[in-house]
């Protein structure tokens, strides 16, 4: 062990010129134009895997992006970790709100920024180079290990459940092992040990059948982003609740030792107004911010337009308005479920002056793993080992749809290892990946390697 | 009299083969490539009007392109109409979707097509061959007239307010007479008496200074385009009113007479509706639709934006979130005032959560001419002989914003004697003028020129 960690530390400068290749590739899983950007970057993972070490590696077509698939299983007798994440990345826009260029990889303040830097390039990477520690100069790990890199986690893994359906013999394992979320704040490791699903929808209201002048028809006519602001203003109610029947109904309930855990994260909701620029919170009556957030189901507005936006002034009653509303779920609420009661409460609460269209754009099931699994355990040891200081527990507001998927076809319970930090700003201009975290993180991965097998032994084996 | 419409009559043939010259001018004046031809239209107007008997006729340069000027001046103690219109036109663009091509003018059942048939040469023609009818063989005018023929009024005409203002003295005059506008609908002549005027405002919401990821944050914070819905649902209440305390303090109600008088005009909701494309229209409660189009306040959402506005689903929480409103003004409200109280509301209005600026974008004054006013009581007078059938009053929800320039600035009020067409095609492929209305509209400016004496002699007069 002493020299694998003392590898991860002599080859740091490395390290950051590997990612940065990484890093340069624009990965956009959703736009059509970089589907052969997306194809590069599943060979460059696949390229590196076997430079590791790694076995069998294999670029995996699907029906969308490929599948990136490797292993190691020469460790007889010890346990399987099926090494889960994704090279795809989020859009870069809006491109003039980044400092540096979204895939130049740039270090200011001990952070490196690039698109993917934290979700999740930079992640996957940790645990390569851990791996690379251990193989070198025809090493051995402490335990099996079965990769799993896909290319459309930031569109909905729509393909990837198919794949693993398929796959089911090959991906056998004992635990799942993700690292594509943060800890609870830089210097708090932390395990995860929720996350909250998703319903993503789309609106699309029509009025009038063509675009007219505001003048010569204005006010004889329900203007479609009026009736879309209505119809948004109604989805919540004074106390901040979402208003659709049932919404409610199936979430289970937060424990007191829950509650009370979260009391002892260091929080401030003043200091929280003050890094997010508001001058006062929101959320629903009668829970803290933290348990709105990871515990809470909410509705949220993901993108609104209709009409004229570009600069001046342009005097149209437009025709349509559209909205990308998505809702953010706990267990055990079902997200097809509450896509349906959004579809029929919309449609119910749409004034007979439009016609209204809601799709369903995707979705996940929100997932819980308890905190005394092995794998749970194995990794609040391995965190406190290579980062010097006992994590604490929380849960994750944002959705792994895969988690969910890996639970009922695998039936496999996954282990959260985060290492980005809350203001990462995944999915937002100026993305990065703290680099303490990066290096601590390819330390933990390592010692999650040599605990396992310890917490493993005797219970949780398949 | 006789004289004059016998003439009118006899010349038929070539008034449209002159009307033809003039409209195979391509006097685009937004494109720079057609400068020249704008150039030359102005000349055509000009040598017209030396041709028809007009007087100090002048091509005067502008900043942009020039104004054509004419007076006849000769008819002592009669009032002064000052004539306005232009000679340029839209683009003709897309020219796939014109049956006969845009500057070679054909006449089909009854209409003759071409670009800037209706709007404007080919009413602004129908004037002067009017003139031409009274001056031919000195021969004299009942009226005193000035011609002040434009050739930016498709472009906004940027130049024409600076031009009125440094010519008051040449311009003035007892009443403007414009053609540049519809009769109600085919075979039912029309008066049109008032306008609307308009105030374009933009809010803009902040709420997170960043966009945020929202798993990671929704439920903590209020999303900006769920704000920005709220406080667009509340600009109207259920019965359809503005709600911005004071909007309907300044409106002038519509007097008996001229509710009466719009239900004489042909007109089905139903009709409309189904034109329109909705299923149900929607307004003012206690309101016509041609009442809310055209004499009642209204508050539109021209555009609206935030966050992600692409394909597929991006799980953002935006930063930020803005709209368009316009609001529509009638006597007599003040663009100005109303711009207040809209940005008063706004900001009264709007969570402490979010941060908001409100913007004045322009505006422009609401217009009306009344109806027992000489010009408008010449107009129907001189209709009725025209079309040989009573005009029905009208007015109009859209704004003219140089009528409002000629009220402001030469304190003149305005007639709009309209003989295009609802559905004339203005700005649009296949425009055309009716031959009924062309010929028509020419007896009608006879008769106006005849008529206006005697409702305006002893009042009105400056």
């Amino acid at each position: 062990m002493e020299q694998v960690l003392s590898y991860l530390d002599q080859n740091k400068d490395r390290y950051l010129a590997e990612l940065k290749d990484f890093l340069a590739i624009p990965s956009v899983s959703t736009n059509p134009d970089n589907k052969p950007d997306v194809q590069r970057c599943a060979q460059w993972v696949a390229d590196q895997m076997t430079t590791v070490g790694l076995q069998n590696v294999q670029v995996m077509p699907t029906a969308g992006h490929p599948v990136v698939y490797a292993d190691w299983l020469n460790a007889a007798g010890a346990p399987t970790v099926l090494l889960y994440g994704h090279y795809d990345v989020q859009p870069p826009e809006p491109l003039e709100l980044w400092t540096s260029p979204p895939f130049e990889a740039t270090i200011r303040n001990e952070n490196l920024y690039a698109r993917g830097a934290a979700d999740d390039k930079g992640q996957v990477y940790i645990h390569l180079k851990s791996i690379e520690a251990f193989l070198k100069d025809g090493g051995s790990l402490p335990v099996n290990l079965k990769l799993l890199i896909e290319g459309e986690e930031e569109i909905g893994s729509e393909h990837l459940v198919p794949f693993v359906t398929e796959h089911k013999e090959m991906l056998n394992a004992d635990l799942v092992l993700i690292s594509d979320s943060s800890m609870f704040a830089k210097g708090v490791p932390s395990i995860c040990y929720a996350l909250r699903g998703l319903a993503y929808m789309q609106i699309d209201l029509v009025g009038p059948n063509k675009d007219l002048h505001s003048g010569s028809f204005g006010g004889s006519v329900h203007n479609p982003i009026q009736a879309l602001s209505e119809i948004i203003a109604q989805l919540h109610d004074k106390n901040g609740k979402v208003t659709i029947p049932d919404f409610y109904k199936a979430v289970r309930a937060l424990s007191k030792k829950e509650r009370d855990a979260f009391k002892k994260l260091p929080w401030s909701d003043k200091k929280y107004a003050k890094e997010l620029g508001v001058a006062q919170l929101y959320g629903e009556k009668g829970f803290s911010s933290l348990e709105r957030v990871w515990a809470r189901p909410t509705l949220e507005c993901n993108g609104i337009w209709g009409g004229f936006t570009g600069e001046g002034a342009k005097t149209v009653l437009p025709s349509k308005a559209s909205a990308k509303i998505s809702m953010r779920l706990v267990p055990d609420q079902k997200s097809d479920k509450i896509a349906k009661l959004f579809e029929k409460h919309i449609k119910k609460i749409a004034p007979k002056t439009v016609s209204v269209t809601v799709r369903n754009l995707h979705g996940g099931e929100a997932a819980i793993t308890p905190i005394d699994s092995p794998g749970v355990m194995a990794a609040v040891a391995a965190l406190e080992k290579g980062f010097g200081k006992k994590p604490l527990y929380q849960r994750e507001g944002g959705s792994i749809p895969i988690v969910v998927q890996f639970k009922e076809i695998l039936g496999l319970d996954t282990v959260l290892l985060g290492f980005g930090l809350p203001d990462e700003n995944a999915h937002a201009p100026d993305e990065f990946i703290n680099l303490d975290n990066f290096f601590g993180g390819m330390r933990t991965s390592a010692h999650f390697f040599a605990e396992l097998p310890r917490f493993m032994s005797g219970k949780g084996r398949k």
